[in-house]
């Protein structure tokens, strides 16, 4: 939850006043995403976000992902489409801060997923891959391949503090991915955080997939596996097949997966539960006095990470594997 | 900002399964309110606030606040109307809370209020004064004057660690509030708690109240009293004398106030300053470690505090007072 700058009722007027959106109507800071200040925003013409970028968002980024959800919304993903002032603008500045106006979109996220709505986020994954497909702005992923020595170094020795030994656990880890990182697979933009905070549902279907401020450059197959390793793991931390299952079974309706992307999805996996149990324990570590959102626990990032290092080929995830490739 | 209860889609729409309101289609945790957790739900019937009441606000209150609020809508007050559920039931239990529906009132609410802002605030609470004049529920004012004395010996010497002598200043405001208490004054049901966070508008126009769970009996010109300490100053400190005239103005349009009650206004002033000096203070020296909300600073009201112990009639807020009462 979070709203880090406040924004007065004569500052949201002012702003709105630049949009062919009418007069404001409603103002409320929303407890959605972790990076941003985010507002519904209610006016004549209906509901939109408001979201001020904070700190954590580069700001040279910023045209990238504006304009990869202008893409989408053109070709028909359910994502938020931004609102472009009257001189056709869409990245703004309000109280110091780039913002920007987006479509509201209806859903609700959720805390445990079915099997059945699990498969029809692998869809809209490959849905969301394919309309990406064409879309000319480049980022590399700052939290991808190459950046994970980075972080780790970062993290030191004090990653011991979390779990004794992880510190080498991580040093081995990215290693064995440097030696083992499969070649020659299928790339574009990806979303690279879709975990079910960012995936709205209307029933058994997702009726939008938001927070584009990680989408980046990257495998599509690395997104695949963030994606099983966000949404089919039970707060127990037990691997739920049967969601993995269907959320390839998904996936592969929309856009089949070639071979090479499934004989390395288990390299992938393990690589996606690096990337997050990096990232955690870095915030854990760097915990920041008074801050509004308490970082999340690395454990069980740790513990998927430790699942994957098991697995030996996709049939694990049940994807079938018919014979040799 | 407060979310404290998560409440999963599941339970969510089970919850609404109860109401003629159809299905969800937005769930969303809201950034409103300090003692609960308010969300934004939208449903095919429109959009609604759900509150989940947190421990600061006792289960045996929230029937007078709930029949506070179905009364105040039948009266036409702009407020949050409870939705009832198939059973008649507003009052019901969500995630181990207790729980209610409310109608989504629009409008923003403002930082700085301008003065003909203010006047119609000062017209709304009247209407409200009047439109709960005949509310049949009872509820004392726990933070009332009777409440004081327990409230600052909680706080007891350790307040001087906020400002030297405040515990003194505190004891002698107090004693001195008892001695020249006005007798035989009107009252009834009074918000108590209407700062502008509090108060939606629409243009000049309040368009919504919001928040009654301070609501209790007491004096209406200590209502008052708090509305202008709560609107009438300027972040620097500076009393605003117009908005206080046009305040006390549009109270009296709906509801004259009597000449006890203009009399009394500069000791109601000052009782009111007490009652959020003590609770700030309380709150001041008593913060949870790593608690979602940060306390209010005490210092602004304590200087209220000093600002009205220099005034000697109501004239001061900009009240015509012709010749001998």
């Amino acid at each position: 939850m979070a709203v880090y700058t406040e924004v007065s009722a004569d500052d949201i007027n002012a702003f709105v006043a630049d949009y062919d959106l009418g007069a404001v109507l409603t103002f409320k800071g929303i407890a959605e995403g972790v990076e941003n200040s985010n507002y519904l925003l209610q006016t004549e013409k209906g509901n939109f976000i408001l979201t001020l970028y904070e700190k954590r968002v580069r700001a040279d980024d910023l045209p990238f992902f504006i304009g990869l959800m202008d893409h989408l919304a053109a070709k028909g993903i359910n994502s938020p489409e931004p609102v472009h002032d009257r001189s056709g603008v869409a990245l703004k500045e309000l109280c110091g801060r780039p913002a920007a106006i987006v479509t509201f979109l209806q859903g609700i996220s959720l805390k445990s997923p079915s099997p059945r709505q699990t498969g029809d986020v692998g869809k809209a994954l490959a849905e969301l891959h394919l309309a990406a497909a064409d879309y000319t702005g480049k980022r590399a992923n700052a939290l991808g391949h190459d950046g994970w020595r980075d972080l780790a170094e970062k993290c030191g020795a004090e990653a011991d503090d979390i779990a004794p030994g992880l510190a080498d656990l991580i040093a081995r880890e990215i290693a064995f991915l440097d030696a083992n990182w499969p070649k020659g697979l299928p790339g574009g933009v990806i979303h690279a955080d879709l975990f079910p905070d960012n995936v709205f549902f209307l029933g058994d279907k997702v009726s939008g997939l938001i927070d584009f401020y990680f989408a980046c450059n990257d495998l599509w197959a690395y997104d695949l596996a963030i994606c099983l390793n966000a949404w089919c793991f039970e707060t127990d931390g037990a691997f739920n097949v049967t969601k993995a299952r269907r959320m390839l079974e998904g996936y592969n309706t929309v856009r089949p997966m070639g071979p090479g992307e499934v004989d390395g999805l288990p390299i992938l996996c393990r690589a996606a539960a690096l990337r997050f149990l990096l990232t955690r324990t870095y915030d854990w570590l760097n915990q920041i006095e008074g801050a509004l959102v308490k970082p999340h626990n690395p454990i069980p990032f740790l513990e998927r990470l430790r699942f994957h290092q098991t697995v030996e080929t996709a049939s694990a995830y049940g994807l079938e594997t018919v014979g040799p490739q």
